[in-house]
């Protein structure tokens, strides 16, 4: 006899259903987008942000997360700065690629509506990674990556005892479609082809959102209009936000369908619903030298080894998933000015 | 009302699960193994066995081909002349590495033990592939080219109103598995990329069986011990050019995994038994050009595009096809002498 009163139904659906998600944002457009996403959630609680660096410097990237949480009306969620540069050098500078595709600021060179006062935190991403997965069980927390593998290799290398103590759902590679940056390499994993390869070669529990389905998921100027139609200045910001990341996608893709890649927010939807995608179980490595560095592939000496680590998705529900994005943002987009 | 007599179900069961098979063959060793398995198995009903070059040239393989039916006590089976060299080329030799991996001769070496006094068909293997198009329903025929893609090719050229009229398993190609070639670049494929670009091209069902599944199915010494062990000159045939085949890999790959790969009987057994492995949709493209030439890839321009020509084989229940091809290697090794 169980007293299940309306409290402990609650608590007990949140407990079920609610996921607690780190994103680790290079930010970025499509990682503004999975931050709004994961933040028009109720289903998600961010608990917080690490920052690397990729489409952007390490610091441009906090400064969007930190004004984009002050937009919200989220300056309680905390920010942590990540490993700035790649794992075997000393310093990163964005790529031209980066810049024409993000806009020099990150987010397609309008400004974001709101300026936090507030700085990053003393602590550093991986040490907050490394206390998360020690924290929370491998099934209420999901990390994101949405940018290189650095932050989580240094993590796995300082704390080897974390590796199967979190869910990993990133976007990055390309497995069954040529990359974005040449044939081979797919952006993400361009930055630090040997932190994913050391991260690919863990036990961890890895569900990559390579370009195989995120080139499937589309944003188009119907759905930036109606964010624009909310009327709300982070309603206008997103709209014109992603503006420049559709016509700059029509102007560089020639095989551009319509709309700009929901690249990352897929990854972040993927974190709260798995169902979303279709995945295949694979050992993979990443190329890292050669002509064809950065390319994540099947490891062929560990083709016969069991269990698989990583599951690739290869097919995605991409209407369950842009409707379900909108309905989000939308609401997400009218709750603040 | 029905009739339905045991003759009738049978015939009605016969028609349900006896299928038509073309063999594209460049026999070589394991299109040895194919042939075997496709007159080992009772669901079978092999109407002819078109030649191909590869792995050796076109002349040896049709000579093996014409020896080994006599073998297995097939003369009646016709055996047709395919095109013998690429589609872009005006000859063609033998590559080194098939010299190695499958002996001069195409058979590790050794003797077939049996010879034929007949001849190849008069008709062209194009031709015989078109007629047998048109004569069967695409639910009937089952196309297995084990080789490169030159004569299928040929034949769409000739008569494009078969591209929809068979069923095409073929062995060939690696989309999540580097090459066997070079990195990018499996066997089949190398010989004719712009033949195989072309017919994934079409809208021709094709399931590929390539070295994503091929890899995982393994033959070993305790098996052609088991061939061996049946006492006849075709067993012993059988097991002697199948050691060598393991040898051969385990000399040359670095990745062995303790026998041979059986890459063009589990095309073959695919193309009797769909449900031995799992597959995923997809439109490919074949590099043609450039340092990647070969490689099988998603074709983006195609990605959105409905429906998907290919099914990659992606999983294998290679437990259940080992053993299934013993049990009918061994089975017919012991029909004939």
């Amino acid at each position: 006899m169980e007293d299940v009163s309306d409290f402990s139904a609650r608590k007990l659906m949140e407990r079920d259903i609610m996921k607690k998600i780190i994103l680790d944002l290079d930010t970025g457009i499509d990682d503004t987008l999975a931050l709004s996403y994961i933040l028009g959630s109720e289903d998600a609680e961010l608990i917080g942000i690490t920052g690397t660096y990729g489409n952007v410097l390490l610091e441009t990237g906090i400064r969007n997360d930190l004004n984009l949480l002050e937009m919200y009306g989220r300056p309680d969620i905390p920010v942590f700065k990540g490993v700035p540069h790649p794992s075997d050098a000393d310093s990163f500078e964005v790529p031209d690629s980066s810049g024409i595709f993000h806009g020099r600021n990150g987010t397609g060179n309008v400004e974001v509506p709101a300026t936090a006062t507030r700085q990053a935190s003393d602590k550093s991403a991986v040490d907050f990674i490394i206390e998360s997965a020690r924290k929370y069980s491998k099934e209420e927390l999901v990390y994101v990556p949405t940018g290189p593998s650095t932050n989580i290799d240094a993590a796995f290398v300082k704390a080897p005892d974390i590796v199967d103590k979190l869910t990993i759902v990133m976007m990055g590679g390309a497995l069954t479609q040529p990359g974005n940056c040449n044939p081979y390499m797919e952006a993400n994993i361009s930055m630090d082809p040997k932190a994913s390869n050391r991260m690919f070669s863990t036990s961890a529990d890895i569900t990559m959102i390579g370009l195989d389905v995120t080139m499937q998921a589309l944003m188009t100027k119907k759905d930036t209009q109606a964010l624009r139609d909310v009327g709300t200045k982070a309603g206008a910001f997103l709209a014109d936000m992603t503006d420049y990341y559709i016509d700059i996608s029509e102007e560089t893709d020639p095989a551009f369908q319509g709309g700009c890649n929901l690249h990352d927010p897929l990854a972040a939807a993927v974190a709260l619903d798995p169902t979303l995608v279709t995945t295949f179980p694979i050992d993979l490595m990443v190329e890292t030298e050669g002509p064809s560095i950065g390319r994540t592939i099947g490891d062929p000496t560990r083709l016969l080894s069991q269990p698989k680590n990583t599951k690739v998705a290869l097919g995605v529900d991409a209407e369950r998933f842009t409707s379900q994005f909108m309905e989000r943002l939308l609401k997400l987009a009218a709750t603040v000015d």
